[in-house]
C-alpha cells in the first residue's frame, strides 16, 4: 500500500518540526498549494511561519546531474500567502525569489491550484496519455513499426514533459484531483467537438476552431 | 460554400498538367498521401511521372520569411512510392532530398497515412483543443485572469503546434479523417483510463501509466 501524497508531505514536515528555531521561516516549492500550505499551517510549531511558493519552472529530468543556474531566471515564481501569513516572512521568501531572477506574483493558494491545474497539470496529463496512444496504435495497427521514430517536431515538442518523474505527477494530480477531473471534462468536450466537425466534414467549423486556438496562442512566446 | 482540400488539390494539378513536358516527374510535400497519390496518378497526362514526398519537417510559422536553410537538414522525408511508380523517378526524387539533408525513407501510401496520422496529425488535432479548453476555463472558471500567463515551459512546448496554419490542417484533417477519428477514440480512451484512476485515487495505476509514457518517450530525443 502506498503512502498517499499528503502522508509523505506531513511525515516530512512532522520530521523537520522539531529542529525549527523559533520565528524560522517554512516554505516550499510544490506544484499544488491549497491543501498543502492548510496543512502546513497546522502542522509547524507556534511561532513558525509558513509561505507557500511555487516556482513555475523545471524540466524533465530529475535529480542534481540535471541542475541549471539559470533555472529561475525571469521565471514566475507563485506566492500563496493566506489570512495566517506573516508579512514580513512573506517579504523574506519574496526577495529570494527575486534574488534568483524570478519574477513574483501572488495568488489565493485555492486560485493557484485551478491555474496551474489548467495551464500545466492538464498539458501534462494529456502528454502522458499522448504516449500511451501512440504504443496503443502501434500494438493494434501498426505492429512492426516503431511509430516513435516518424516523429517530427510537434511530437517531440507536446510530449517532452511525457519524460517527467511519474512519482511527482501521480503526486501532484492525486493533490489537485478535483480541479483536474473538471478540467479533463472540459478538455473532452473540446476534442469531442473537433471530432463532430470532423465526423461532419465541416471545414469552416474546423477553420474556426484552429484559428481561434491559434490566435490565443501567438498571445504568448 | 468552400472548395474540399481534395477538389483545391485536383484544379492545381489540372492547371498545371497542359504545362508538363514528356517525361516530367511530379512530385508533392503533402502530410497526406493515401488519396492524393491515387488521384495525382489518375489526373497526369500519359508519360508524366508520380512520385509522392513528404518532408516530415515544418514550423508552425507559413510564409517566405519563415524560410530556413537548413530546415530539412537531417529530417526524415517519407516517399510513397505505388506499383504505379517509375523506378527512375523515385531515385531521382530520392536524391534531391538527400541533397537537402533529409534521411529518406519509403513507404506505402495508406500506412504513411496511418503513421502521420498517430505521430503528427493528433498532436496538433490535440493542442489546437487544448488551447481552446484553456480559454474556456477561463471564460468559465477564472474570469479576469489571463492564463496564458501563467504558463511554463510545458504548455508552451506542448501547444507550441497550435499556432500552425489552420488552413492547413483543416485540410490535412478532412483528408486523413478516418485515420484521425479512431485514433482520436484511441486517445479518448486513454484519457478516460487516466481519469477513471484518477477518480478512484489509484496511485499505483497513475504510477504505472506515466512511466510506461516516460519510458518509451525516453526513446526517442
Amino acid at each position: 500500500m502506498l503512502a498517499t501524497p499528503v502522508d509523505t508531505f506531513e511525515a516530512t514536515l512532522r520530521a523537520c518540526a522539531p529542529r525549527l528555531a523559533p520565528g524560522a521561516i517554512v516554505t516550499d516549492v510544490g506544484s499544488v498549494k491549497g491543501p498543502l500550505v492548510e496543512r502546513m499551517e497546522a502542522l509547524v510549531p507556534a511561532g513558525i511561519k509558513v509561505v507557500g511558493a511555487h516556482p513555475v519552472a523545471g524540466k524533465e529530468k530529475t535529480g542534481v546531474a540535471a541542475a541549471s543556474s539559470d533555472l529561475f531566471r525571469n521565471a514566475l515564481c507563485i506566492l500563496t500567502p493566506t489570512s495566517q501569513t506573516d508579512p514580513d516572512a512573506l517579504a523574506k521568501v519574496r526577495l529570494l525569489w527575486e534574488a534568483c531572477g524570478a519574477h513574483v506574483h501572488e495568488m489565493d493558494p485555492m486560485v493557484h491550484d485551478r491555474v496551474l491545474g489548467a495551464i500545466s497539470h492538464l498539458p501534462h496529463v494529456l502528454a502522458f496519455a499522448l504516449v500511451n496512444t501512440i504504443a496503443m496504435i502501434q500494438e493494434r495497427h501498426l505492429p512492426g513499426l516503431d511509430l516513435q521514430s516518424f516523429a517530427g517536431g510537434g511530437y517531440k515538442d507536446s510530449t517532452r514533459i511525457a519524460a517527467s518523474s511519474p512519482e511527482m505527477w501521480r503526486d501532484i494530480c492525486l493533490w489537485n484531483r478535483n480541479n483536474l477531473l473538471s478540467q479533463i471534462e472540459l478538455y473532452e468536450a473540446r476534442l469531442g467537438h473537433i471530432k463532430a466537425l470532423l465526423k461532419a466534414g465541416d471545414a469552416e467549423g474546423l477553420t474556426r476552431e484552429f484559428t481561434r486556438a491559434k490566435q490565443l496562442r501567438e498571445m504568448i512566446t
